[in-house]
C-alpha cells in the first residue's frame, strides 16, 4: 500500500473571524486536492498577527505534511504579515526577492498602462511584496499585484497565495501545477454519490458503520436532510489512490456491498449528482 | 480598561475537509459572538476523529477562552465522535444524561406523530445522542434530533452544537442566549463601513497604517477589489467595548482622523452598506 499525500491549509485574516467574509478558499483548495490524491486534514483561520501565524505554521510543520497552504495576508497593507509568520516559523530571514521585483515591476508597469494606477514606480509598499523568505520561489499573479510563494521545508512544500479569491485561484491553476506534480507525484481519486429511501439516519447507521468496517480504503459518509422537508439521506463514497482503475474497483466493491446489506432492510440505493449546495 | 472576551470555534468533519460542503457555521458563529461583544480568535476544521477533536480542545483549553463553540458530529451515526473526543479532552466520562433522554424521546415521539419517522422508540443509534459528557447541561434541538451540549470548564464555557446549519442556529437562537449572558456578561459592538475612491491599495496602506497606531482600541481593515473591476476599496471600522455609547465615540474620533489624513492625499471617504457578499 503506497503513502497517502496529505495537505493542511491556514487561512489569515481577520475579516473572516469577524464573520465580515466567507472563507470560501478552503474549500475551493480542498477540492482541487483532492481530485490530485492530496487530502486535507486540517483548516484554520488565524488573524493578522504575525505570533499567531507563526505558530500556526510551525505546529503544521511539526505533523510533517507534503503540502502547506496558507492564504491571506500577501499584500501590501500593513496587516499583510503572513511571509513575516512563515519566515519566523522556518527561521529563516526575509530578503529581497530579484524575480519578485520583477514581477512585481512587470505588474505595475502594465496596471499603469491600463490606467489600473496612477504611476509604474516602486514605493514601500509595493516594495513589501518582493521581500520573501529565503530560499523562496515566487509565482506570478496576473489578477492581483501580490506574486505567490513556494518554498520547500523538509518533506513539506509550503505554499502562501493571496486571500483573494480570483488571484488565489489565478496562481493554482496557472503557476502551481508543475511544482506541485514535481513535488507530489501523481495521485488519483474517485467518488460516487447516492441517496437512500429512508425516513431516519438512526435506522441507517449500524448498517454503515459494517460497510465502513469492511472496506477500510474507502470513506463512506451519510448526511441527513432535516426531517419534514426529505426522506432521503445523502451517501459519498469516496477513494483516493495510486491508480485510477483501483480507485473506481474499490468503491465499486463497496457499493456492492452496500446494496447487499440494505436490502434486507428495505432500503433502496440510488444514484444522484454530485453536486447539491 | 475591561478584560476582553474572546471565543474559538472548532468545527468536525471530514465533509468539509474534502471540499464537498461549505463551511458557513464559523462566519455564522463568528457574526453572532461579534455582536455580544466577543471576538473569535480562531476558526479550525479537523476530521469526524476522536484524537483530532481531543487533541483540538485540549489545545483550545490551554489557551483559556472565554468561550469554545464545536460544530457537527453530535448525530448518531458512528462517524459522530465529537462529544467522545470532548470527554476525552476533559478527562470526564461519558454518562448517560436523564434530561438528554427525555429530550430525545420527546422528539422521535412527535417525529412519529408528525409520521417522519417509523417509530417512537429508543434504538443504540438515538441512545447515543443521550451519552454527554459527565456534568454536561443538554439544549433542545426543535429542528431535528441530537441535543446541543454545554460544559463549563474552568473559565471556559464549551458548547457544541450539531453541524446542520438550520440545528445549529436554532440552538444557538433558542437554547444559549441566558446561558451566554451569565458566563460573559455583555458586551457591545459598532461598526462602520467606507469606500475610497483610490486606485492602488498601496497608496493607502502607509495612511491607514498611522491611524492604525494612533487608535489602538478600533480595528480597521481596507480590502482590495480587483484591478480593473473597480476602482474602490473598502474600509471596516469597527469597535468592541463595555458600553454602546465607547464603542460609537472611539469610531467616531477614528474616522475624523482618517478624513484629516486622507483629504491631503486627495482621497474622498464615503460611507458604504455592511452587506457586499
Amino acid at each position: 500500500m503506497s503513502r497517502r499525500r496529505w495537505a493542511e491549509i491556514v487561512i489569515v485574516g481577520n475579516e473572516i473571524l469577524s464573520g465580515h467574509v466567507l472563507d470560501t478558499n478552503s474549500r475551493w483548495l480542498s477540492q482541487r486536492l483532492i481530485r490530485m490524491g492530496v487530502s486535507v486534514r486540517r483548516h484554520v483561520t488565524v488573524p493578522d498577527c504575525e505570533n499567531a501565524i507563526a505558530s500556526e505554521v510551525s505546529a503544521a510543520l511539526s505533523r510533517s505534511p507534503d503540502l502547506l497552504i496558507t492564504a491571506g495576508g500577501l499584500g501590501p497593507t500593513d496587516d499583510d504579515r503572513t511571509l513575516m509568520g512563515v519566515a519566523n516559523a522556518l527561521g529563516r530571514p526575509l530578503v529581497r526577492n530579484e524575480t519578485a521585483l520583477s514581477l512585481v515591476l512587470q505588474r505595475y508597469r502594465q496596471l499603469y498602462q491600463e490606467g489600473a494606477v496612477d504611476s509604474p514606480d516602486m514605493t514601500p509598499a509595493r516594495e513589501k511584496m518582493t521581500i520573501l523568505p529565503d530560499g523562496a520561489i515566487p509565482l506570478p499573479n496576473t489578477v492581483g499585484t501580490a506574486p505567490g510563494v513556494w518554498i520547500v521545508s523538509g518533506p513539506t512544500a509550503i505554499v502562501c497565495l493571496p486571500g483573494v479569491p480570483a488571484e488565489l485561484k489565478d496562481i493554482f491553476i496557472n503557476a502551481l501545477p508543475a511544482l506541485l506534480r514535481a513535488h507530489l507525484g501523481v495521485g488519483y481519486y474517485a467518488e460516487r454519490h447516492y441517496e437512500v429511501i429512508c425516513k431516519d439516519e438512526s435506522v441507517l447507521a449500524p448498517i454503515i458503520k459494517e460497510v465502513v468496517q469492511a472496506h477500510p480504503g474507502v470513506y463512506l459518509k451519510s448526511r441527513v436532510r432535516p426531517f419534514g422537508t426529505a426522506f432521503r439521506i445523502r451517501l459519498l463514497l469516496s477513494c483516493v489512490s495510486e491508480s485510477p482503475f483501483e480507485a473506481d474497483e474499490s468503491l465499486r466493491r463497496t457499493v456492492d456491498d452496500l446494496i447487499l446489506r440494505l436490502e434486507p432492510a428495505g432500503i433502496l440505493l440510488i444514484p444522484a449528482c454530485g453536486e447539491e449546495e
